[in-house]
C-alpha cells in the first residue's frame, strides 16, 4: 500500500511520481487545470490513478465554482488513452447533476468513493489472482501497475502482493520500460520497499529468459480492454505477450471492470509521446540530433495472445467476448 | 565509412564510442594491456572492430618485448564470447611462428590486412545483401553492427549503406539498445551523419510497429555464428526474431565469414555484464538500491528463425548446416 493520492479538503496532495525513486516529493494542487497538468506531465501515472485524481480535479472546480463542464473537458483531454479517466469522470458529473445538498460535498464524497473503491477492487483483483502465482514462482511484469498506478494496491502487484501476504515465496521480474523506466523508477521501488524479491531487466531481456525457462508467467495491467478482450497498455505488452505465448508461459492482463470499454475499440487512440522521452533523460542527450524518434506510448494485445483477465469479479477465462460484456452490464448497473 | 581505428606506428589511435553522440573523443593506446583494458570497457565494441583492435594490440606487444603468449591471454579474456577476437589472434600468432625479417614488422603487416580486408568483406557483405533492400524499404536493426563496430564500413549497416548508395530511398529503424544503448548512441549517430534516414525507437515499440506494417525487413550483425546457423549477438536479437517470424517478416542476419565458429557452440559463454549498466545512467541512479538485476550482453538466436545470412561470399539460404560449413573451410584454407 502507498498513499500517494491524498485527499487534503482544499487540496490534493500527490507523490510526484517522476522524482522516484531517488526522492520522495510531494505537489499540492489547488485547482482543476492544477490537476490536468499534473496527469499530463505524468505526476501520477496509470488508469486508476489518473481517474481517482481527475475526480479529486473535479471536486476543487467545484469548491472554487468554476464551470465543471470546461473542468471535465480540461481534465479529459490531459491524457487520451486511459478509459478510467472519462469513466470516473462523467461518474463525477452524474452525481453533480443529481439534487441534495451541495455539489461540492456530493463531488467530494463521490471522489472519496471512488478512491475507496479503487483499493477494495484491487484487494479483490488480488484475491481473484493470487492462485495463478503459487508459492516459488517466477512472475514477469512490465512497467507499473502497482500501488502507484492506482489507488494504492495495484492491478498486476495486486496480484502479486496478494500471492506475496499469502506464501511469501514469489520473484519478480521487472521489465525497465523505456522510455520512461516507469519499471525501474517505480514498481522495483515500491515492491522492494515492501520486501518483495524483484530483479530488474532491459525490455529485451524478456525473451532470452523465456527461453532458459527462467519466466513462469506474465503479469500486466491494462490502460483500457475492449469487450472483445483487446488490451491497450503500455508499449512492450504486445511484444511480451506474443514471446510468452511462444514459450508456453501464461499471460495475464490484471484490471478492475472499470478498464472496460463498453465503446468500439477502433477508436483507441494511441497516443505518441514526444521524442524527447527517447533521445534524452532529463537534461541529457543520448541520441544524436536531427534523427527521427517514434514513441509511441501504448500498444495493443489481441485476446487470442491472453490467457486470461483477473479482475476484481474474478478470472475471465476464454472465450472473453461474452464474459467480458457481461462484466461491463453489471458495471454499468451499479454506477 | 568511419576512421575510428587509426593505426599510429607506434600507437592505436581509437574513437572513444563511450561518448558517442555527444563528443567525438579518441584515445591513443601504447601497449596490449592498454588495449584489452579498452576493449573490456567499451570504448570499441562490435566483433569485426574488436578483432581488429585486438590484432594491432599485439602489434604493439612485439614492439616493446612484450611476450607474445602472455599478450595474447590477456587480449583474449578482454571479452568473452566475440569470436573474431580469437579468431584474429589465432591468426597473427601463426604470423609471429612463421620466418623471415622482425617479428614486429611481420605482425604490423598482418593486423593492417586483417583491417584492411574486414572493410572488403563489409563492402562484399553489402553488395551481396543490398538487393534485399529494394527502394522505399523500412528496415529495423539492432544494436550497432555499422562501421564503428567493424573495420569501417560495417555487416548489417553495410547492408544498408550499400543500399542506400544504389538507390537512396532507405528508411532504417534502430533500436536504442538498451542497457547501453548502442542503437541511439552509434547507429542512429553514424547514419544520420551519412544522410541516412533513421528513426530511434524504444525496443519494445518493435513488435508494435511490426503489427502495424511498418517494417519490411530486420537486419542484424552478429557475434558469433555456429555452423547450424545459431546466432550470438546483443541481447534483444532473439525476441526481434521470434517478432518478425510472428509477423511473416525477413530476418537477416549479415557478418563475415570469419564469425563462424567451427567449434562446439555449446560452449558459447552467456555474459551477464554489471548490474550498473541497468541501474545507472553514468552517475546518476535510475532504479532503486538493494534491488536484484539482470543484465545478459547476449542471447542466442536459433536458425529457424533466420530467414538467410548475408556473408562476404554470398547470400546463404537454408538450409544452413552444410552451407555455413562449407564457408567456414573455405575461411580455414584462406588463412
Amino acid at each position: 500500500m502507498t498513499d500517494h493520492i491524498l485527499w487534503q479538503k482544499d487540496h490534493l496532495d500527490l507523490l510526484d511520481q517522476r522524482m522516484l525513486p531517488l526522492e520522495e516529493v510531494r505537489i499540492r494542487l489547488y485547482s482543476a487545470p492544477e490537476v490536468a497538468q499534473a496527469i499530463s506531465d505524468l505526476v501520477v501515472r496509470g488508469a486508476p490513478a489518473i481517474g481517482i485524481t481527475a475526480a479529486y480535479g473535479l471536486v476543487l472546480a467545484a469548491r472554487s465554482g468554476q464551470d465543471l463542464d470546461e473542468a471535465y473537458r480540461r481534465l479529459l483531454s490531459a491524457r487520451p488513452t486511459a478509459v478510467n479517466l472519462k469513466w470516473a469522470l462523467d461518474r463525477m458529473m452524474r452525481v453533480s447533476r443529481r439534487g441534495g445538498g451541495q455539489v461540492a460535498e456530493r463531488l467530494e464524497e463521490e471522489a472519496r468513493r471512488i478512491h475507496e473503491e479503487d483499493i477494495a477492487l484491487c484487494r479483490a483483483i488480488g484475491a481473484s489472482g493470487r492462485r495463478l502465482a503459487p508459492p516459488g514462482c517466477r512472475v514477469m511484469t512490465h512497467c507499473n501497475a502497482g500501488s502507484l498506478a492506482t489507488g494504492g494496491y495495484g492491478t498486476a502487484l495486486g496480484v502479486i502482493r496478494a500471492a506475496h501476504e499469502e506464501h511469501g515465496s514469489i520473484q519478480v521480474l521487472a521489465g525497465e520500460t523505456r522510455p520512461v523506466l516507469q519499471g525501474a523508477r517505480l514498481t522495483a521501488w515500491e515492491l522492494s520497499r515492501e520486501g518483495i524479491d524483484v530483479s530488474l531487466l532491459p525490455d529485451s531481456a524478456a525473451g532470452y529468459l523465456m527461453s532458459r525457462g527462467e519466466i513462469d508467467l506474465v503479469v500486466v495491467g491494462a490502460d483500457r480492454v475492449s469487450v472483445s478482450g483487446h488490451v491497450a497498455n503500455k508499449i512492450g505488452t504486445y511484444q511480451l505477450a506474443v514471446l510468452a505465448r511462444e514459450h508456453g508461459i501464461p499471460f495475464y492482463v490484471a484490471m478492475p471492470r472499470s478498464t472496460i470499454d463498453p465503446g468500439d475499440f477502433d477508436h483507441a487512440v494511441i497516443e505518441e509521446r514526444p521524442a524527447s522521452e527517447v533521445t534524452h533523460l532529463g537534461e541529457i542527450r543520448l541520441a544524436a540530433e536531427g534523427i527521427g524518434v517514434r514513441n509511441p506510448a501504448f500498444d495493443i494485445t489481441p485476446p487470442h495472445l491472453i490467457t486470461a483477465f483477473i479482475t476484481d469479479a474474478g478470472i475471465v477465462w476464454p472465450p472473453f467476448a461474452p464474459h467480458l460484456g457481461l462484466l461491463v452490464e453489471g458495471e454499468i448497473e451499479n454506477a
